[in-house]
C-alpha cells in the first residue's frame, strides 16, 4: 500500500499563507482578487471568514488640508512601536472617473516601505452606488483575515464619505484644525453624530482654544441624547507634523475600544456593518443583472423617461418585472 | 339623453394645478408625497412626466464656508429679474441621523419669502445608499413638472456628494474661495472632472490670483483629454456677499446651456441621469424586500458573518436566493 499523498495547497491557500507571513505582494494580490470579483473570491472569503473580524478597524476622516496623511503616518508609527501589524486603506472618494490618489501613496510609503509589518494601499471609491460600501469592507476583511491587528481607513470628506466610514469602523476619528470653519459648519457636516474621537490637529496654531471650546460645546449640546452608559466623544489635541499628541490619540482609541467591548457595542456595530456589507454585495449583483437584461433594458427605459413618455417609477417597476 | 357630466379633477390633479399656479404649499405637498413613496406617487409621476424635463437644472457645490448659500441667493435674484421661476433644493448630505439643515432655510427664505416665483426647500440625504440619488431627482422632476424654469440644487461637500450632484445637474458649478486649500487638494477632491464652471467666490480676498492661476493650470493639464468640441470649464470670479460677479456666473451658465443643446450633450446627460434614477428606485424597492424576508433574513445572515461562520459573499447569495 502506498502512503496517502500529501495534497498541495491551492493557489489561494498559498497566497493567504504568504500574506499571513507578511508578504506585501500577496496581500495586494488578495485584495485585487476580492475587488475584481474574481472566481477565487468565494474561496478567499470563506477561508478568511473565521479571522476576518479580528482586527481593530479605525476610521480617520476630515476636510482636505487638515493633516490626515501626516496623522495616519504617525499613528502607524505608534502602533508599530507597540508591536502591532498595521494596514492603511486610503480611500479617495473624490476621483471616481480617473481613479485614485495622486501622490498619496508614494509620499507615505517612504516612511514605512521597508517594514513588513505595515501595508498601505490607496483605493478609489469609483462609481455611484456602493463605492466605499463595496470594495472597502471587503479589503478590510482581507487585511484582518491575514493578521493585521489594526486597519486604519482614511478618507477625505464631509457628508456621505464620513457617514460610510463611520459605518465601517469600530472607532471613528474626525480631524479638525483651528480656523477651518466654525462650529455651525461642523454641526452642518454632521460630524458630531459619527465622531468617537475628535482630533484637533495643528494645535500649535492660533485659534486652537476657540475650536476646542466649540467642539466641547457641541458635545455638551448633544448630551441630551446620551444615556449614562453611552460614549461621550473625546477631544484630543495634536501636532502630527511634529509627532506631538500621538500618544493621546492612541490612548483615546484604546479607551474607546475598551468601552466597545465592555458594553457589547463592538458586536452591535459589527452586526450592522455585516448587514450593510451583505446588502451592498447583493444589490451590486442585482445591478449587474440589470445591465444584462435583454430587450427593454435600462437604456431603453431611460430613453422613454427623457422623452417624457414614461416616469422613472413606472420604469423601475418594469425593470424589476423583467428581472424577477 | 343627459349631457355627460364634467368629471371633477382628482386630488392629485388639483394639487398639480395649484402648484403650477405658484402655490408653495401645493409644491411642498407634492414633493413630500413623492419622497414618502405615497400611494399617489404613480399618478403624480405619470402626470408630470411630459413636462418633468423642461427645467434647467443647475448644481452648486463647494466646501463649507465657501459662500454657497449667499451665491444661491444672488443667483435666485438674477434669474427672477429675468422673469424665470426658480426653485432651490438645498441638499444637506451631512446629517443622515438628525435630518436636515440647521438654519439654512429660515435664513434664506427671508429674502424671497413673499415671491410666489421662488420655491426653496431643504432636504436631508438620509441613509446609506441612494440618499441624494433617490429623493433629490424625484423632487427635481416635480419642480420641473410644475413649471419652474430653473432648479438650483445646492449641496455641501467634496467627494461623493459632488459626484452625485454632477450626475443630477445639467450644469455644475463648483465654488472655491482664495486660500481654502491648494491645487493638489482640489485635484484630489476630483472637482476638475465634475465642474462645468468654477466660481472663485470672495474674490476680494488676498490670494485670488493664485487660486485663479491654480485652477487655470489644472484645466490646462486636463486639456489632453478634451477634444475640439468638448467643453472647457469656465472660471469666473464673484463676491456674492456684495452681489458682484453674478452676471458673469449667469452668462457662463447660459453659455454652457447653449453648448449642451448644440452638441446633444443635454440629452446624453439626461439619459444617464434617467438610467441612474430608474436603477436607484428599483434597488430601493429591492432593499425594502430584503427587510421583509422571512426566516433567515438579513439580520440572521449578518450574525453569522460576525461570528465568522459565513462570509458576506455567500450570505449575499443566500439573500438573493431567498428573494428571487
Amino acid at each position: 500500500m502506498t502512503e496517502p499523498s500529501v495534497s498541495s495547497p491551492s493557489p489561494v491557500q498559498d497566497l493567504i499563507e504568504r500574506a499571513r507571513g507578511g508578504e506585501a505582494r500577496a496581500v495586494a494580490r488578495l485584495i485585487t482578487l476580492v475587488e475584481s470579483g474574481s472566481a477565487a473570491l468565494p474561496e478567499i472569503a470563506s477561508t478568511l471568514a473565521p479571522s476576518a473580524g479580528a482586527a481593530m478597524v479605525v476610521g480617520l476622516t476630515g476636510s482636505p488640508g487638515v493633516g490626515k496623511s501626516t496623522t495616519t503616518n504617525e499613528l502607524v508609527r505608534a502602533f508599530r512601536a507597540a508591536g502591532q501589524r498595521v494596514a492603511v486603506l486610503a480611500v479617495d472618494p473624490s476621483s471616481p472617473y480617473t481613479g485614485g490618489a495622486i501622490l498619496g501613496d508614494r509620499v507615505r510609503m517612504q516612511d514605512h516601505a521597508t517594514d513588513p509589518g505595515v501595508y498601505i494601499r490607496s483605493m478609489s471609491s469609483r462609481g455611484h452606488l456602493g463605492g466605499l460600501s463595496a470594495a472597502t469592507p471587503a479589503a478590510v476583511r482581507v487585511l484582518a483575515g491575514v493578521g493585521f491587528d489594526v486597519v486604519l481607513v482614511e478618507t477625505v470628506g464631509v457628508g456621505q464619505a464620513e457617514v460610510e466610514i463611520a459605518s465601517l469602523a469600530d472607532t471613528t476619528l474626525v480631524l479638525l484644525a483651528p480656523g477651518m470653519g466654525d462650529a455651525i459648519q461642523a454641526v452642518k457636516a454632521g460630524i458630531l453624530e459619527i465622531a468617537d474621537i475628535f482630533v484637533i490637529n495643528k494645535a500649535d496654531r492660533d485659534g486652537v482654544e476657540a475650536t476646542h471650546r466649540d467642539i466641547q460645546g457641541m458635545i455638551a449640546l448633544g448630551g441630551a441624547d446620551r444615556g449614562p452608559g453611552d460614549w461621550r466623544p473625546r477631544v484630543v489635541k495634536a501636532v502630527a507634523a511634529k509627532a506631538e499628541g500621538i500618544d493621546g490619540i492612541v490612548a483615546a482609541i484604546e479607551e474607546h475600544r475598551t468601552w466597545l467591548t465592555d458594553t457589547g457595542q463592538l458586536t452591535e456595530r459589527r452586526r450592522r456593518r455585516a448587514a450593510a456589507e451583505i446588502e451592498a454585495i447583493a444589490l451590486g449583483q442585482l445591478r449587474a443583472r440589470f445591465a444584462d437584461l435583454p430587450g427593454a433594458g435600462l437604456a431603453a427605459l431611460a430613453d422613454k423617461v427623457v422623452t417624457g413618455t414614461l416616469d422613472p417609477h413606472t420604469a423601475a417597476t418594469q425593470l424589476l418585472d423583467d428581472l424577477v
